[in-house]
């Protein structure tokens, strides 16, 4: 499977769509608002620039894209407002692959930019927007051409299936498995954490490129609160589960579930540390954990699940089987709304030099 | 009719989309290519930049797109070949306004970018690409933010349809046609030339806004070689009589077509030439005419009109005419293969100051 051409949230704005469904993503993106406050106004102020230059990496296309932009925008505002300055120019950078839906993306434009010329006339605020697609583990933006970075809920995506998943004879090494289970040999952890490793170094190397010196990046990354591989994702579990028991009812192949592994990596805090030093552009400022309940309902809980993973799930089993698979999905996380507590990590950086 | 929220080229890659009939407009750029040379390398050769921001406006989503950008990067690189230079890094903005099928674009640039790599590797070629949907009659780019800017045939859509084809009852004052033709009377003339006039105005002030003191841009639009009105876009006028018969047969309402009239106007050199002095920011360096054959049989030259035109018509006509429109439209342009000369004019401008 090639992840890159495969992976995108669900387009339009139909039932399972993104745009409809992405809710949770919602969530973090306000539990981890101020500090993406804190570190633009930080930038802003250090300099007053004219021009503001904003990437969001992994924009997908619902609401919640606009609605990090907005936000961005009226923090700098307020300020302006209290020092008497004029509003910079923002030119902001939407990202995500090739896959995602930018047309639906681009059709909330003409409202978007009619609301700010509503709200923000008196002060002028001029906001471009443009759309890049393409994978973040690669350069994205010309040299230095950047002063801010956002990325929420993104980065845990790998930009492939992990190598060494099976043994020389092609045989899983995860068998019955989707991702790093209980039952897992200690070598898909490995393989999982070497390639979150590539990855994410990549991602710093590449980012490190094209923002200024003093240039700030804001990331929140789906990851784990202890140093236990296992059960970082509990949701992963319940779709084992379930496709373990479409298996038993002979919808799907054994061999299927045995050679799918999910690529996607919930990192731990140290190490996600250790990639930022080890790469050395950024400066680390602040680490948090956001701890919410991921689910209130099965039924929220499979449609969230669906507009996220419903690209890869149809690519290896099938589009037709989908509406079944989420039901029984939906079943399971009802049977297991308690404990749902998911974390998330919030790291606020500074380009060096 | 809202123009910006209906127009656009038909998308997808299907048997009417415009990335496959299209070949046209490819004849057209590639007619002009000689210009666009001469002014990137010119520009290019002013300062040797290590970054070239360049736009293309009215980019539609076929691959004439990346046709213009592959020659844009392969003209700077045999230059700096020449001179033993580094490439510079090209960030590129492709521009359309928000109904135009970006997602249809984006899923060339994979191909594209390789492509790049495998060609231009010895010489490490970046290529930056960015989606902007908007309209080009107003501001699209932050200030003095692009090096050069290109639009091939895109110039001649207005912003909207005319103001004043109606008296104050309300009644259409161009009956029975959609453009200007010669029964038209001269206030139909009036009424699009000042369209036209406001609309390139407001063009070449919001890109004087955005290019560098220094920076150029290069434009083609649908013109006409006379000054008179009239038969400018011969187009139009099989289009008008294929409508007339379906009135006649009954499919069509005739008010529907008294009351219908394109938002497009081809401007001769003389007009073009005074908005571009009364503007003022540009210098007018070369203004050439582009004559050619623009259809070489009805199928090709009803293909081609519905990839452009059919989003307007279905508008104003329902969808499901469109199929038996077409079929008229192609036998008409059949019977009309000869002079089908059409003049497109070329100008290659330099920002002031």
């Amino acid at each position: 499977m090639e992840v890159q051409q495969v992976l995108h949230m669900n387009g339009g704005v139909g039932d399972t769509s993104y745009a409809n469904n992405s809710v949770v993503q919602r969530t973090i993106i306000t539990k981890e608002m101020h500090i993406v406050e804190d570190a633009i106004l930080d930038l802003y102020c250090m300099s007053y620039p004219k021009k503001l230059s904003i990437a969001d990496l992994g924009c997908s296309s619902g609401p919640n894209t606009l609605f990090v932009i907005s936000h961005i925008i009226d923090t700098i505002e307020m300020k302006c407002c209290q020092l008497n300055h004029p509003l910079p120019e923002f030119q902001m950078f939407l990202n995500d692959l090739p896959g995602n839906d930018f047309n639906t993306l681009f059709s909330y434009l003409p409202d978007f930019y009619e609301k700010l010329k509503e709200e923000k006339h008196a002060s002028l605020a001029q906001c471009f927007m443009a759309g890049v697609a393409g994978s973040f583990y690669g350069r994205l933006f010309p040299s230095k051409s950047l002063d801010f970075i956002h990325s929420s809920n993104s980065l845990h995506w790998l930009s492939q299936v992990p190598q060494g998943l099976q043994n020389e004879m092609g045989i899983s090494l995860n068998k019955g498995n989707i991702y790093i289970a209980k039952t897992s040999p200690p070598s898909v952890f490995r393989a999982y954490l070497a390639q979150f490793q590539r990855d994410f170094y990549l991602f710093l190397k590449s980012r490190s490129e094209e923002v200024i010196g003093g240039g700030r990046m804001v990331l929140t990354v789906t990851g784990r609160g202890s140093l236990d591989p296992p059960e970082c994702y509990s949701q992963w579990e319940l779709m084992t589960q379930t496709l373990n028991d479409m298996v038993s009812q002979g919808v799907i192949e054994q061999e299927k579930v045995d050679s799918f592994n999910i690529p996607c990596y919930a990192p731990s805090i140290h190490e996600l540390e250790a990639i930022v030093e080890i790469e050395g552009s950024f400066s680390l400022d602040r680490l948090e954990i956001i701890e919410f309940d991921i689910f209130t309902s099965g039924r929220n809980g499979a449609k969230c699940i669906r507009a996220v993973t419903e690209s890869l799930l149809a690519d290896q089993f099938g589009a037709v089987i989908m509406d079944d698979l989420f039901r029984i999905y939906e079943q399971k996380v009802d049977e297991h709304l308690s404990n749902k507590k998911v974390n998330h990590l919030a790291l606020s950086m500074t380009r060096k030099g």
